[in-house]
This record gives C-alpha cells, sequence and structure tokens, in this order.
C-alpha cells in the first residue's frame, strides 16, 4: 500500500516486486498478531479488579506529584466519604435562601406522604415521618446528589408489605411486624452499603430499564389497586396484592355493603382536587407549588370537614392518635437471630436493589440536567448507611422519591441542604402537630398516593421500547403483567429472567453472516445489508458475530459454515465448473474462544481441508490467537492461515500461487 | 482511495479536490450505512426458524430444477427417515462378512456388560440383555452413523438408579420402580425425537465439552465405587451416590465384617486379568479382539470356577436365575398418569440429554475418522425412536457406548449391520444360554464395569482444559466435584450454570479498550495488544467488545469511556496544553443495543458535547443502526457521526474544518 515505484525497474519487473513485497509485509503484519504478547491472565484481572474495587483511581494519585502529608491525605478520604465537606465551606447565604424555600415546600408534600406510605406499609403514620427526618439528614452528609429528595416511596413501601406478610401478619401481630420491618432496613441498608464498598454497583443493572419501566406501572396500579381499601372505607381486605385478588375483594365488600360511601365522597372529592392542583402545576411551570401544598391543604381542610361535621361517628375511618417526638431508638428491637432471619435477609436483599434503583434512577437523571457527575457505588455507600442508621431510629427502608425530588427540583434547591430543612420540618411538626392530625380522615391518604401514581407510569417510554426493541417490550411486559397477576417478587423475576434470558439468547445463537467487499474500500459487510457488496467468486468470507465462540453456539456455528460451503459449492459447479478454494472466517467479533470453539475450528480445518478448501482467520483477537497458541491448534494447522484483516486474507487468497506454497 | 489525479490540476488544486472528493465519498460511504434496508424483523426471524424447523432445505429442493413425482417425493421422505434404504441397496456381501465379525465381537463385549450394567441400574440382568436387541434394531433402521455401538451404557444406568431412587426404593419394590424406569425410558425417547423434530439439538450443546470431560470423570469414579458392593460381597449398602458416604458405607461394613472376602478375591483376580488383556490390546492394535472378549471369558470361567467348587455355598454372591426369552411386552407397565409422573419425566429430560449428549459425542467423533456427516438432529430422532420401542419391549434408556464404539470400529464393523449380527446374537443367547449364567458371581460383573470406567477419565484432556482456558476448567471441576461430593443432578447443574455465567460475566463486563492505528494500514488494533499501534493526539478511539450494547453493560460502559476521557484529557493539558477533539467508538463488535444502550449513548453525546468534544460511531452494525434510527437518537446527535469504518472517522474529525461544519 505505501510502496513508492522504483524507476528503473520493468513494469511487469515492478509488479512482480510490488506482489513480493506486499506479500512480505502481510506476513509481517499477521506476525504481529502471532506474537503479540500474552493477554493478561485471568488472575492478573482478577486482582486488577480487587484492588481497583478497593484503591480506586489509584494511578491518578500516583502520577500527581504533589506529597501528600498524612493530615492531608485524611482530610481527603473524609472529604471523599462526606462530600459535605467540600461543598459546605462555599455555602453562601443565597444558596440557603433557595434551600429553605424548597425545603419547606418540599416538607409541606413530605408530611402527608410519609403518612400515607406508612399506612401502605402496614405500619403507624409516625413510622413514615420518622423515616423523613434521620435518612435525609444522614444522607445529606453523606451523599453527592443535590436535588434528590429522601424519604419513604411508594413502591417500596408496598413491596415491604408485600412481601413481609408472607412472614409475618401486620394485623396479628404489628409489634412484631415492625421488629422485622426494621431488620429488613437493616440488613437493605447492609446490603447497599456492601455493594457500594466492593464496587458491585452494577448488580443494580441487573434490572434494564425497559425492566424498570414495566415493574413501576405494575406497581403504580397494584398501590393504586390498594388504596381502594382506604377509599371505600373496607374492614375486610384481603393480604395478597395481585389484581385478581384485589378487585374480588373490593367487590365482594361491596356486594356484602362492607364500606361506607361518606369514605368515597370525601376521598374523591380531594383526589379531584389534587389532580386539578397536579394538571395546573404541569400547564403552569411557575404554580410549581400548587401540587406541592395541595396534599397537605387537603389534609388539613379535610380534617376541619370531620372534625366539625363528625363524621367519624358516620363511618368516616379517621388516622386517630399518632405518637409524636423524636425518633426512639430501635437497636434492641433488630431481629438478628430466630427463624426468620433468612427471609428478611432476602427481603432485605430484594429492596435494596429496588431502592437503589429508584434512587440511581433519579439521582442520575437530574444530575445530567445540572451537568455534573454522580458515582454510584458512593451513592450506594450514602444509601446503605441513611437506612442502616435508619433501623437503629426506627425508620423503613428509605430512598430517593421521584415525585418530591421533581417538587425539590422546580422549587429551585441549590443543594442537599433542603433535605435538611425537610427534616427538621417534619421533626418539629412531629413534635407540636400530631396531635392536630387524629381526625385526618384515611380516603384522604389514598387519595394521596393515588395522584402521585400517575408520575409511575411511563406510558409513552413503553410504546417507544415497543418501537425499538421488541425483546426489551417483552422484559417490560413480563415485569408489569408478573406484578400486576402474580406478586411483586414474580415480576421482579420475569423482569431479570427475560433480560437475561435474551443475552443467553444472543450466545446460543449468533448471527454469522456472508460478507462482501464494499465497493471503492478495503472494508467488508454484510450482503444481506449492502446489496452493493461484491462477492468474490471461489472464496467465502464468513463473519462470525458472537462474542464468544463457546461451546453454546460452537456447533451451530459449524454447521451454518459447513451449509453455506455446500450451498455455494452446488452454486459455483452449476455456472462454472470451478470449485471453492478458501473459506475466511472473520474472527474479528469472537472476543473470546473456549475449548468446544477450539475443537469445532479444528473439526472444520479438517473438513474442508479433505475438499481441497483452506481455512483462513482473519483477525483473531487478542485472547482468541493465545488461545489458538496453547491448544496447539496453530502448530497443527498451519500459522499461515492468520491475517490481520479479512482484505489481507482475501489477497493472500488471490494471489493463489503463493497460497498454494503457504502453510496452509 | 481509488481515485486517479487529473492532469491539467495545479497540484493544490488536485489536493483540494482530492479532500473534498474524499469527503464526498466518505459521507456517501456513511450513507450506505445509514439507508441500509431494515434487518429482518423479530417475526420474521421467528417465522424463519420455525419454517427451517419444519421444512429444512426446503430452497435447496426448490432450485432443483428436477419435477419430483408423489411417489419419487414419498420416497425420498422415506429414505430421509430411514437411511437403510440408501445404503441398504449398495450393500455387499464382503461387507457383511466385516459386520459379522465386528458384531460378534461386540456381542461378546455386549452381554457381560448389559449384565453389569442392568445391575448398576438396580434392575434384573435380562433387563440389560433386552436393552441390547430391540434399540440397536431399531437404530440401524432409523440412524445414520455406521460405527457407534447401541445397547445400555455405564453413566445413563448410573443416573437412572441415583435419580429413581428418590422416588422408588427399587429393593422395596422391583416391580413398581421397574414400571417407572420403563416410563422415565419412554419420556426420554419422546424428549429425544421431539428435539430432534423441533431441531432443538442446540440443548445438548449446554453441556460444554469441558463440562462433560468432568461430569463423565465424576460418574466414573462414583460408578467404580459403586462397584465396592459386588467386589466386596456388602449386604447393607448405602442408596447414596456421594464418595462420603459410600466409603463411610464401606468402611463401616469392612469394620462389622458384613463382607465376604472371597467375592473380593475372585473379583480382583479377574479385573487384573481383564486390565491386563486391556493393556496388551493398546499396545497392540491387532489384538483389539483380546479386551473386547476378555469380559465374556471372565464370564464363563469365573462361573465354572464357582460351579465346580461350589463358592456360592461360602458367601460368593451370585446372578441366580436369568429370565430368558424375547423381550416380553412392557406396554401396559407406562405409568403415565400418577403421583410420579412429574418427577418420571424430569428424570426422563436429564437421561435424555445425558444420553444424547453421550451419543452424539461418540458418534461424531468415529464419523469425522471416516470422513462423512452425522445430522444431529436426524440422530436424535433415531435416538428417541429407538427408546420409545424400547420403552415398550421392557427395555431402559438405550444410547451409543464409548467403549463398545471403539471395540466395533477396531473390529472394522463397515455399517450398522454390526449392531443387527450384535443383536441377533444377545436375542440367541437370550433364547438358549441364559439358564447358563447361574452361577455367574456378581464380583465379576464389578470387575466388568470397573475395567471400562479408565476410559471415562481423560485426565490429558483436563490438563488441556486447564491449559487452555481457566473459566472453561473451572466448569470441568465443577462437575467432577459435584458428582463426586454431591449428586448427579447437582453435578450437572454446577456444569451448567458454571457454562452459563461464563457467558452472562462475559456480557456483564464485556472488555473495551483502547485503539491505535497499526503502520502502514487502515486498521486499529488494542494499544496493549499490538505495542506499534499509534495514538493519534487529541482523538480518542475506543472499541466497545461486548456483542450486546445492553442494560448489562451500559452504564458500565459509558463510566469507562468518560475515565478515559477524564485521564486522558489530564494528560493532554499537562503536556500540550490541547484539549480532546473527538471520541470514536468503534461500534463493530456490538451486534445490537436495547433501549438502555441508547439512553447510555445520548448521555454520553450530551456529556461530551458540554466538553465541546465530538463523539463520532464507527461502524454501527444493522440492528444498531436500526435501532438507533427508531429511537430517532440519529436525528437528534445528527446524522453525520456515523462512518462506515474507523478508519473514515478519523480521517473526517482530522479535516477538522469539515468537521466543524458537519452537523456534530
Amino acid at each position: 500500500m505505501g510502496s513508492l515505484p522504483t524507476e528503473s525497474l520493468s513494469v511487469e519487473e515492478h509488479q512482480q516486486q510490488q506482489v513480493e513485497m506486499d506479500d512480505t509485509s502481510r506476513t509481517e503484519r499477521a506476525r504481529w498478531l502471532l506474537n503479540s504478547p500474552d493477554p493478561p491472565s485471568i488472575w492478573h484481572e482478577l486482582a486488577g479488579s480487587i484492588r481497583e474495587a478497593f484503591f480506586p483511581r489509584n494511578k491518578l494519585s500516583s502520577s500527581s506529584r504533589v506529597k501528600q502529608t498524612w493530615r492531608r491525605s485524611a482530610f481527603s478520604f473524609l472529604r471523599g466519604l462526606f462530600p459535605i465537606l467540600n461543598w459546605g465551606r462555599n455555602y453562601k447565604a443565597s444558596k440557603f435562601k433557595s434551600d429553605l424555600m424548597a425545603g419547606l415546600t418540599l416538607a409541606s408534600l413530605s408530611i402527608p406522604q410519609s403518612i400515607g406510605y406508612a399506612n401502605l406499609a402496614k405500619l403507624d403514620p409516625q413510622y413514615g415521618l420518622y423515616t423523613s427526618v434521620i435518612p435525609p439528614l444522614i444522607y445529606a452528609l453523606m451523599g453527592s446528589s443535590r436535588e434528590i429528595a429522601i424519604g419513604p416511596v411508594a413502591v417500596v413501601s408496598m413491596l415491604l408489605s408485600a412481601l413481609m406478610q408472607n412472614v409475618q401478619d401486620p394485623a396479628a401481630d404489628p409489634v412484631a411486624y415492625r421488629k422485622l420491618v426494621f431488620t429488613v432496613t437493616f440488613f437493605a441498608g447492609v446490603f447497599q452499603s456492601v455493594f457500594g464498598l466492593f464496587r458491585l454497583g452494577f448488580l443494580v443493572d441487573f434490572l434494564s430499564h425497559a425492566a424498570i419501566v414495566g415493574f413501576m406501572a405494575g406497581a403504580a396500579i397494584v398501590i393504586g389497586l390498594q388504596q381502594l381499601k382506604g377509599l371505600l372505607g373496607i374492614s375486610h381486605f384481603t393480604n395478597k396484592t395481585d389484581v385478581v385478588s384485589v378487585l374480588g375483594s373490593v367487590f365482594s365488600s361491596l356486594h356484602h355493603s362492607y364500606w361506607y360511601p361518606l369514605n368515597f365522597v370525601l376521598g374523591c372529592s380531594f383526589l379531584i382536587f389534587l389532580l386539578i392542583a397536579r394538571f395546573i402545576g404541569r400547564r403552569n411551570k411557575k404554580l410549581f407549588w400548587l401540587p406541592a401544598i395541595a396534599p397537605l391543604l387537603s389534609v388539613i381542610l379535610s380534617t376541619l370537614i370531620v372534625y366539625l361535621t363528625k363524621a367519624d361517628k358516620h363511618g368516616v375511618k379517621i388516622v386517630k392518635h399518632i405518637k409524636g417526638g423524636l425518633n426512639p431508638s430501635s437497636a434492641h428491637q433488630l431481629q438478628l437471630t430466630g427463624p426468620h432471619l433468612g427471609q428478611t435477609a432476602k427481603i432485605g436483599l430484594i429492596s435494596a436493589v429496588v431502592a437503589l434503583t429508584e434512587a440511581i434512577a433519579v439521582g442520575r437523571s437530574f444530575a445530567s440536567i445540572k451537568g455534573y457527575h454522580l458515582d454510584g457505588n458512593k451513592e450506594m455507600v450514602a444509601m446503605g448507611f441513611m437506612n442502616i442508621v435508619g433501623s437503629l431510629t426506627s425508620c423503613y427502608v428509605a430512598t430517593g422519591s421521584f415525585s418530591r425530588t421533581a417538587v425539590n427540583f422546580s422549587a429551585g434547591c441549590q443543594t442537599v441542604v433542603s433535605n435538611i430543612v425537610m427534616a427538621i420540618t417534619v421533626l418539629l411538626s412531629l413534635e407540636l402537630f400530631t396531635s392536630l392530625l387524629y381526625y385526618t380522615p384515611i380516603a384522604i391518604l389514598a387519595s394521596i398516593i393515588l395522584s402521585a401514581l400517575p408520575g409511575l407510569i411511563d406510558i409513552n417510554e413503553a410504546i417507544n421500547i415497543y418501537k425499538v426493541d421488541k425483546l426489551d417490550f417483552l422484559a417490560c411486559i413480563g415485569a408489569f403483567l408478573g406484578v400486576l397477576f402474580a406478586s411483586v417478587e414474580i415480576g421482579l423475576l420475569a423482569a431479570v429472567t427475560i433480560s437475561f434470558a435474551k443475552i443467553l439468547l444472543n450466545a446460543v445463537r449468533p448471527g454469522i453472516e456472508l460478507q462482501g467487499r464494499l465497493p471503492r474500500t478495503d472494508t467488508y459487510g454484510d450482503i444481506s445489508q449492502f446489496p452493493m457488496a461484491i462477492k468474490t467468486p471461489g472464496i467465502l468470507t464468513i463473519r462470525i458475530n458472537s462474542a464468544l465462540f463457546c461451546f453454546a453456539n460452537a456447533n451451530f456455528i459449524r454447521e451454518r459454515i459447513m451449509r453455506w460451503v455446500t450451498e455455494e459449492q452446488d452454486e459455483l459447479e452449476e455456472t462454472t465448473k470451478r470449485t471453492i478454494q478458501a473459506v475466511i472466517i472473520d474472527m474479528s467479533n469472537s472476543m473470546n474462544i473456549d475449548t468446544s470453539g477450539i475443537l469445532v475450528l479444528e473439526e472444520l480445518h479438517k473438513k474442508l481441508a479433505s475438499n481441497g478448501i483452506e481455512l483462513v482467520m482473519a483477525s483473531p483477537r487478542w485472547q482468541v490467537i493465545h488461545k489458538l497458541k496453547s491448544a496447539k491448534l496453530l502448530d497443527r494447522i498451519g500459522k499461515g492461515c492468520v491475517y490481520l484483516s479479512v482484505a489481507e486474507a482475501m489477497e493472500a487468497c488471490l494471489t493463489s500461487k503463493f497460497a498454494a506454497l503457504s502453510n496452509c
């Protein structure tokens, strides 16, 4: 390619020399491949990833020339653990003004939502409020997101009660149930910290985007259906969460008149009010505070109405006594021994993953709006620590809330101080105002939860997923239907299974394509994708599109290649009476090969050789070439069969004289 | 590249034109990518694979111009189903002579092995012999392997008894046990035929080569340990198969003297004889018949010894009565209803897969020696049908035997007729000679089984696997230890799990590499693999080595790319005070992308763009480009960011004027 003609030679001589030079440089380049250094061994890679897990960015710190004193490095460690030390020094009064307003708006939404979600988690209302005090404070010290609003959320509350009631019925023994909830919270915190510390953040990725969309929508509907209990004032309600059981339970209650219409009237009126407020807030961004304070307004108004009309005497269910005061310690309530340990740990793991998924999705989307980076592993440590401390102070699993984070952002929060303001406000109301909530109707809590649900259902995204990727949509719909018709666990399991089945399917049935040269280039492309691609008669170019050439697909690949060879042979014989000279296998897509793959390559070589066809490999990867060498396959089939690219392999095959002389 | 200089232009003008032409042709070539036809949709692919499953090779038959009459096509269908119709017409007397000799040799090995394996399967001896009659006859009609020897094999016999005794204790109720074994055989046959008919042969591939090596070695040791019962004449033996239980049982029997030394002396003497015969047969290929007839010889000799010395009165356990005669029907014994249906079906599935794995491995290795092709799916149909018929005629699961196939091959068999000869010989001995086997000591059967086991343990291959692929070796050792210390099921499960974990690990943590240009080529390679690769300052070239750019790795890929960009930025600023202009992502290895991957690409584009860095994609694949189009991502980030190859993307980035004018 880069060889200039020498003038003193005749054209023929020159061509001859050109061919020889090409050939020499081709073999030389093939030798780059064959003699490339050994790739890092599996032990080396393992050690590397462990080192990276425990001493991240080691490389950067060693390259910086500044000698750090131990005090400086201790401070930098502390700053890593508590980001507040970084931004706290530059914190200004102007920022505080914004954060104060955002925090108060947040609190006005947080108080009614917390009570509602505690109800959803089958705990007394004060536990929801407790969860809005300690976790946000801890997160403010350790977290790095500036917008996220920490506290109880709908999906995790529902998940907890749905999973926990198989272990302990909350109606039968609320104290035992609460103890188990704290234990689950503790485990969730431990799992989250471990994920963060050991850089296992990728475990959260196992819930794909599509699966989350489906799961959230299913969970929203399930949560909504659960609210029918409060909205209709039904006394006997099913413990199951699937649509069929819940609707059956509702209809049987309606049929037997075990419900109180006044609840429904009250709940629905305020639901309509909340939805209108939400609608106005969406249409006019300046009125964002309207949907934010509407819930608190509804609580105050409805409580007044019930108090004045004594509606509680006519069947309107009310919250009754809420225990006020600071979070009590719950350290002695953790059940770290006993028969339920395994189950609580399992539920802790599930809640940890779901809570992290929501928090990281929320944190990342707002961080990307403001253009800063969020370290997933650090976030996990912060979340984990906040839940561990929470479990010791009567809180249940807290995470970042979609709806409240959006309110916080719209209210113009600058830093995580808005969370501190919110926590202090909730704390003050716990101290002072809980007795005022005695007459708050439960139907209002139900309508507050219901009004927050539409935000969890993203139909546009589901349509988008359907358009882009059918198998992704299958995971989405699997999670949705699983949550809806079976249980939360089954839904999650369905989503993860379908997502991974997709990966396995891809490995078991990889693409394998016939290639042709694209005109005026050295590039080869799939002949079905590029109709202009040119096939070279007598030489088949086949690309294996599998990252692993392994047991799961080796036989498939062999049979497909042999079938193409037979078909091409038949066609060639019919038209030109010639035979196939060579099969070039483009291995550039196969990152690795295993013993089954090597066996198949050897078999292919033997079969093709017995028909007088050469097997040529183009651009095998580092690991592949290393394994072919260690399996001594290259010694058996000849090192001349390996070329750096398809184009070079093709050139080598076309200069058939040289090919005949080569080792193949 | 292919543009010739026009003489009338000045050098500068020419260069200018050249640049413009290059640029035009580059965008034109990028348009090939962007305007490539839609790839086949998932429905289309599904329909295609169903069509291929039911009407294979449709394409070929339609292209052949010969109009087939219905009689001709019916005959071709029959010939497909019964390959004997093909080769039977050319069968000659000379071939029959070879087959007769091979068949007789085979029978002499088959009779004692069948009795031994029936013992291993906890069935009466005649059932092993029955299994050596009907299945080989059916296979002879339908199978296409010429060397394979059909009948009971050690691993499947052990598997059956190990799995079945959890369902039904053979000692407590042998008749019920036998009925369930026939039912399992029926299910195994049905599964095998279904695999073949629906072209699900790839299910057998789920047991990787490495896993089979480990499983076979573990099974051989477990089988060997089971033989201690017969060899020592122990009466009370454990039902478990793991090493610890079996050795515990043996030592407690030895300790309490619940064993008869005469059995051991007899068994060991003949075991030594068998092993010497085996050794001689291996050293001198002409004496291959010695190990083949040694078992029959041992049976005859030991039976005579026991009969003459009346050793059975002194504790030597003997076979006693073997029911002779033709295979009785067992159609009425199948338990296709009842409480054990699910379990028998499951055991049927496991046995079907293990039996097929062995048979196909055996068949393929001998077919490749003789250089003919074996259609895996057709073989499965034949095996399935032979087992279905077997289950109706008192046979248990039959398959191709490693050791007997080797004997058959060495004895010079030409066609599957040797199986017919063998079956008829076994049938005759069932009719005539079973009463002669009354005094055959059980210890001899144990030593015959023991002498066949070393062939199942392939230490060289295990070492080879360790050298080539550590993770493969993990699957191998997992299967081995699982079978040895837990149970057959656990061993198989461990092997399949480890094998698939490898695939998933590869998807979750794909390789991602910094590339540089290889000198004097347009090819780009990993800078760690090719030390001579040249980096272009200011332009990062990154290749994603993942077949699926999906939820499982999208975040990992984003963080790795962002880290490299930051590191390169820091380095560039330190040395040249310049900044990165562009990041070229080589997507040629990603066959597909899902919604999570698209989200990450969009995020990357936004983040890089906010730092003034272009994101350029080189050679995205068919499905990827299609999905980027359907997600409208290309509209948002500009279609000018896509190039046919890394080299073209690099050229485009380097001609920065044009890059500034382009859409990116």
